[in-house]
């Protein structure tokens, strides 16, 4: 019975301290539910706190990496997926996913949330401006959510729940 | 020596007859310049326009397939270059460009002008609403552009054209 | 702490009882080693087998689809890669392995048996005959091995393993 | 009318100097013939010394890059598409050519030939040993070819002209 993968997407370099906090956040309470996190794999920014996060609570965590370099690979990451295909692997990152969390703001991440909801996946935004999510609001009204907390969005998920089983089986 | 390729992106099945427009007009211009015009090279939308507008101008043309069907490619298109890869191409689209126009919008092109300008690449919105342009202009200032007409962005093209060539050569 | 990847890659329709026998097998040695069996993920010959060996043996199994179709992914995959991009996904199941074992024969599996070596991982050709493996070993020798079961493959891997790790973690 | 592209694929550092030579022949022959030449781009081995010989009969030349390095094309290349993913941009190569000329033996080449065979490209090998061509031929019988001179692979492609016209357009 394949396992539900929720995907959490957000800045490398260039993310916040809140964006660390809740992404931490946001990994622990996906590990809690047993869902596995799916991140970008890095050893930086949101990828790596929300692996540390789900680590924390004895989750799986897959990352999907840019590269094939092991050393860039964030300790929390339990199965490395090394494409070499630089941010063409963030389509991989929205097709994977259930759901993609998109926490924190950047040019990578306003890219694969595009991409996610150009297939047809639910992405919830975390503390978006609505300057941006009304952009995507105006593209794709039907997947697209809005939350104020990590705890908020696995709330959000677990309510769908029934259907994303009905989706991924 | 390189030639200079410009890449015309926007909606496939949604673009509009202003779309249309503006993109045959991109397209016959960037030809009349010399340059190649680069799409996603589908016969549809913004992609078939823009090669038909070069075309018309006797302009090569060259399409960046996310499929490996013959059937879809616009009958503009000189070279087919076929990726198979959905949307994770639109990533070889921002990086084979010097300079990306955006005309008309849509959550492929959204993921585009976030992945071209990730890369550093020039990337010019066509009448893109504010509300869309700041969005990008916050993220990154140095490389983005808006104009209010097809050859508004040639002209814009054309001053910038030294640093151009020296980045490509 | 990374988790061992073994690769294990083979025909899909075309794949003999033999290779479908060896597939189940080395699935389920890979799983009661504790290692992490990845494979090409589709519901069909040497991918659905393995899979199936491997939960068997309550092993941990991804799959890396070539498509985004999730009717198309074996039953016995628990993580669903989906990267639409077709073969070009082969590069992705060789950088990802450790190990590569090839149990069986096609067109899909020469490339990744190529893709693999070219990207210095350790190949396994299971019941290879020489013809075939005297090609690649004539372009990669230090990477190459030939077995006669798949007992046979997992133990050459366990003797690899101290080297293995230290190039995993 | 779609441009006629062919492939010409073969070792990069480790060509030989025949390969190079038979390289040089073949983009020139192809670019006589008024076909537009494919290769991967880099100022390296069968590649450039395709690409120089193409230009030195005015033809018409398109490298698929591996990276996104502008430094590492060929000078004869006049469009550079630039994937930035690795080996995986080899199945780009196979599915974009109407026809594969393989000058010269490598992992890379070895898995471009398995590529283009298993998308039902003509594949025609040039001077190869017949171990190699051998293991090919009993996995795609109908659309592999062995010829011993750039002539003679041209003379083969006109031969089939009609065909791959329809095929083409």
């Amino acid at each position: 019975m394949r396992k539900i993968i929720i995907g959490v997407i957000g800045p490398g370099e260039n993310a916040t301290k809140t964006d660390l906090h809740n992404a931490y956040e946001l990994g622990n309470l996906i590990a809690t539910e047993g869902w596995v996190l799916l991140t970008g794999g890095r050893n930086v920014g949101v990828m790596d706190a929300a692996n540390k996060g789900a680590k924390a609570a004895k989750g799986l965590t897959i990352g999907i990496l840019p590269n094939q370099d092991p050393e860039s690979v964030s300790d929390a990451v339990d199965l490395a997926i090394f494409t070499d295909m630089g941010s063409a692997r963030n389509n991989i990152n929205a097709l994977s996913s259930q759901v993609i969390i998109a926490c924190g703001v950047g040019l990578g991440t306003i890219s694969e949330i595009a991409l996610a909801l150009k297939a047809n996946r639910q992405v919830i935004l975390l503390n978006y401006a609505p300057e941006i999510s009304q952009v995507f609001a105006n593209l794709s009204k039907d997947n697209l959510s809005v939350v104020h907390s990590p705890v908020e969005a696995v709330e959000f998920i677990k309510n769908g729940l029934l259907h994303l089983e009905q989706k991924t089986y």
